[in-house]
């Protein structure tokens, strides 16, 4: 009767990506599992994205979320950095879609809000929240907590009912 | 003896991403193919981004090619189209790079310089090139013109010997 979603969050990078999995059931959210895919920064960027497409390919395949939500990257004035930036997006996008997910798109603010509770919060804050929200999370990585983030978000603020 | 290798150029783009493939043996260039991917612009992101990875995956399946190249794409002011384009090319690049293509990537004053002489070249100019270089291309787009002197280009610079 009360169906469980399971939410992936995605805060894509070309360096690294964090994922964060957790499981919605009516109010409550569960941790399921988060980390972080690399890319070889010595690799050609070619290469470099296809293993952000295989890292997310695994996550997918190993914990079978049912929606994904990824960060509205933030464009800053560096017009390199948020090309590169938008070529992670880019494919932390298409793989879940691929799969037939819905994909949820949210500002960084919104994340911020969601979680801490203002829009201007800070990182260390953002982790603070994670270990209240999700008490059995440990993420390793700021990259992997900010996913968490972003999935929590998603589950404040996602309309359509529970599938499974 | 004298093998063949085959090219894929492609000119990345949210809405249209141009597509062309040619066969180079030694000196000499041949049309193959060349068309333009295109994406709903009324579908959702994580959606278009996945129309184009599938376009780019039919044309590979369809023209096995064995090399790729992919413009590296003008940074503009703009940057939520420097996103944009972004999230566009790291889908050109990923789905030939996922297919163990080596894909190689070009200034588009390099394109321009390789295919007109110089690299202020505008795109009609490119176009009377194109027709004369490969007579028998009819580009019905200019992102597929641009697409087929991609691929042009890494057939003058490419190093590595024929494959076919």
């Amino acid at each position: 009767m009360s169906g469980t979603i399971r939410i992936l969050g995605l805060d894509p990078g070309l360096r690294r990506t964090g994922w964060g999995v957790i499981d919605v059931t009516g109010n409550r959210l569960g941790f399921v599992a988060c980390g972080t895919v690399t890319s070889d920064d010595k690799a050609a960027l070619a290469l470099r994205l296809a293993q952000i497409y295989r890292g997310i390919s695994d996550v997918l395949a190993a914990w079978t979320p049912d929606e994904a939500a990824v960060e509205q990257t933030f464009v800053n004035k560096d017009a390199t950095a948020t090309l590169k930036l938008g070529q992670a997006r880019g494919i932390a996008m298409v793989v879940p879609a691929l799969a037939g997910l819905p994909v949820a798109e949210y500002e960084p603010n919104k994340v911020k809000k969601s979680v801490v509770g203002a829009g201007h919060a800070d990182k260390n804050q953002i982790q603070m929240m994670i270990g209240i929200l999700l008490p059995k999370a440990d993420p390793k990585t700021m990259d992997a907590a900010d996913a968490l983030a972003i999935a929590i978000t998603h589950a404040h603020h996602r309309t359509s009912p529970a599938r499974r």
